[in-house]
């Protein structure tokens, strides 16, 4: 199935205690398709500007990725982010945040891009997100993301958007804060009651967990000793998991899932493996299936 | 195999958002024997005031767990701890710790207890362990669980008893803090360099996960959505995870651990499905079993 996916794009820079970058390709989107076009071709829905050019786009199309609905605003300037990580890199500290030609943001979506069977929503504002949602009208399999900001400042538009998605991917300290409830399977039931049938909570260095009505899975995270940048990880696994979904075809059932999960699960801990997406350029295929085979062999008693 | 068991005996208070109670019986060592005795006989050493009689021996017995090695101290008060519980139940307060009859502990194994081929050093002053430790010259299988108190004040003793154990079962957190280490992996392997084959990192509502010099193994919790009271839940997965070991018999090989760890879990999700370990009283071989089964169901893809 065609695979679409919403979301930023932009230039970080990133510190970490052993080593820095001033200029990586970044965005929720961009991590997320290096992850997802491995298995399904993608599709990019998101803005760039003027200082986003060739070398940029030859890194996506080198990984087969569409970029036909990547949104060039003329005299603007890419999304910029840059970040200081702590010795625990589970612990970060955001430096600088310019928007820029994100803010005014509005997707618009190729016919192409809509006919897509597998759509996922990046964290973008959520009346957005329900918009491109609206759009897509072939989609069979919805996921999205959001992030604490959106619980803060636009609760409601994030309800709504949730109500209208298959499958809700969050943290798993926002899916307890958009729940106001502490307890995981408690915070997932209440999501569950706002409309997808799947929650997947991420959990960063422990692992992954989906809560559906009638059933759980709890798959554990890749064992990495040595981290080395983990910006986008989180997308990665989301454009692991959705690339998996859109290359099967088919009913998204349990069985499905939790494989999809796996692969996102490796994805991202390629991605962590590199400053940005690095490790994501040049990875093949089969290194990506040896480690979910490798994850089912971990996760086995 | 026999199995015996060192820590601490004590009456808890606990106050929790849904409840209280003032006096439970509690402790690591009789946590950890509440939940091992489903599995294997299990001989518990620690030491009890006056006020420790015959309703708390008639609940240990009613579970077959031997008491010839619990110490009476005439005239001594039994440990007490009070804490309070947050609505983020894995948040709580120490409201009180009196050590009484706890403080001047100095294990007195009989031979019998000396004779256990499986061995469990619960939490007490390091070398205190390592004397029990060196007292158990029978001993094929020996783990040790500690806590922040001696990695602060009792650094050097507690390098020298995990020199001495083949496991080493510790909080998340607390691995990384004795080793220095915010990464998991790398935490493990500097615990693995001070003599220990395996090392189990206990991460509550995450899971736990094995790191042996070749092998990962990573486990899910049992999803609890009404979780009562959490106190003693990481002893009675000690004492689920060794009662497994001592069960089996002959070698502690990487399968036999994975599925130790899964009783361990599952000892630990019925702990705090009640007030201390109150569920474990009349539970019945039968259910951890089918948990144990569940547990390997929702963590296979």
């Amino acid at each position: 199935m065609t695979l679409t996916v919403v979301g930023s794009i932009a230039f970080d820079a990133v510190e970490t205690p052993s080593g820095s970058r001033d200029r990586l390709l970044g965005g929720a989107a961009v991590h997320f398709a290096l992850a997802s076009s491995q298995l399904a071709e993608t599709r990019v829905v998101g803005p760039v500007g003027d200082d986003f050019g060739e070398p940029e786009y030859a890194i996506l199309h080198a990984r087969g990725v569409n970029t036909d609905d990547v949104e060039h605003v003329p005299g603007g300037k890419t999304f910029f982010w840059a970040g200081r990580y702590h010795r625990d890199i589970n612990r970060r500290d955001t430096l600088q945040t310019d928007l820029n030609v994100f803010e005014d943001f509005e997707p618009k979506l190729s016919p192409a891009a809509r006919d897509a069977e597998v759509l996922f929503l990046g964290n973008i504002q959520p009346d957005l997100q329900s918009d491109v949602r609206e759009q897509c009208t072939a989609a069979r399999f919805v996921a999205m993301d959001s992030m604490n900001l959106w619980i803060d400042i636009a609760h409601d538009a994030l309800v709504n958007t949730i109500g209208l998605v298959d499958c809700l991917l969050l943290n798993d300290s926002e899916l307890k804060q958009l729940t106001d409830e502490p307890n995981l399977i408690r915070a997932a039931r209440r999501a569950l009651d706002l409309g997808p049938r799947v929650i997947i909570a991420k959990q960063g260095e422990y692992g992954s967990a989906m809560i559906t009505r009638d059933g759980y899975f709890g798959l554990t995270a890749y064992p990495t000793a040595d981290i080395v940048e983990p910006t986008g990880a989180g997308d990665s696994y989301a454009g692991g998991l959705m690339g998996y979904l859109a290359a099967q075809g088919g009913d998204v059932d349990d069985a499905t899932l939790r494989r999809a999960m796996a692969y996102g699960t490796a994805c991202a801990s390629f991605n962590v493996e590199g400053f940005g997406s690095e490790r994501l350029y040049a990875l093949e295929r089969a290194e990506i299936d040896a480690r979910v085979a490798e994850l089912e062999a971990i996760s086995r008693f």
